[in-house]
């Protein structure tokens, strides 16, 4: 059965997942578009390293926490370059990464 | 700007995504395991395109509506296909499948 | 039993999705990165939907022949705009999507 | 610039994630189901890892050496519990695995 550690991570995954696409989208509207490549490139492997956990975790796979371990370092990565910028969009994914990286790093423990 | 309509459904089908992934790897755990073969087969179609409307909705792609539409489709036929079993989790599948295909039917309208 | 139309397509679909990602990470260090904004929004949408639609078939799902038909939509559109562009990424990605609409197409005949 | 070890480990992945898309879909069909449950659940993680090892690779993802270090484990386990059946489509998505984890073993070295 699955208990409420791995329902929140999943939760917590599943949502940094959507955030980091749309900081994506938002960053590429913005008029400075050169200053968030760098962010751009780091939400795109964020986004589906995190889709990927929470698909891992759901099927309660053998392999979710080593996942969930190396997921939290991309979440942290994204979440320092995301906390850069001023933007709305950066700093509600740096938000969602951190917070990401937190249930990961305690699922992985 | 997203709506309170996008987010709803983005989250409608995170969760069937999800749901449908757990229901998959419950059905493998179970007795009479060919009577959920068809329901294995829908719940990993399933899962996969409700993911992928999950994040072209929060892209605020310009497919995104189309694509519910198609994702409405085989929410709909999964729904159908879980509610035949007792099991818990099937229950617990149709229930997020039905929820998602109506979101969707309303994005795509 | 696959055919040869299945894996010319899967093949043409698993191509293009990989090209796309390419173009997409290969605009974002381009100079002009603003004239870059459009192919790389077309490039992630198109990528996940070659993606899938490779799955799909690989699973000989009842769904794989109507994804096809849209997945053939976003090829022509992305290939379009990776036309637009001299950069050899963008040229080949144009390629792999015409390419890849082609046997959408048929597939979905 | 994409060297050819880069390329043919790409192809490796892309190609195991289909072969264990095809095989799970085929195990579904096997009459004697509950044996090949194993294999199903493998096969699911196997190609999703695979896929996303592809996709991070054709990124030129700084993210991609680790993670194909980890894709060569799956790979390992499934290439192993496939090379346990007798059938056509486990037979192809144990050598497809195994091809893979040589691929993804010497990226990751």
């Amino acid at each position: 059965m699955k208990n409420s550690m791995f329902a929140s991570c999943i939760q917590a995954c599943s949502n940094c997942a959507m955030v980091c696409e749309t900081c994506a989208s938002a960053c590429l509207r913005e008029d400075d578009l050169k200053m968030m490549a760098r962010c751009i490139e780091l939400d795109r492997d964020c986004a589906n390293i995190c889709a990927l956990a929470a698909t891992l975790m759901s099927r309660e796979s053998e392999y979710a926490k080593e996942f969930c371990a190396f997921c939290a370092k991309i979440c942290r990565a994204c979440g320092e370059e995301c906390a850069k910028h001023q933007a709305d969009h950066c700093q509600k994914c740096s938000k969602a990464c951190v917070e990401c990286a937190e249930k990961c790093e305690q699922m992985a423990a």
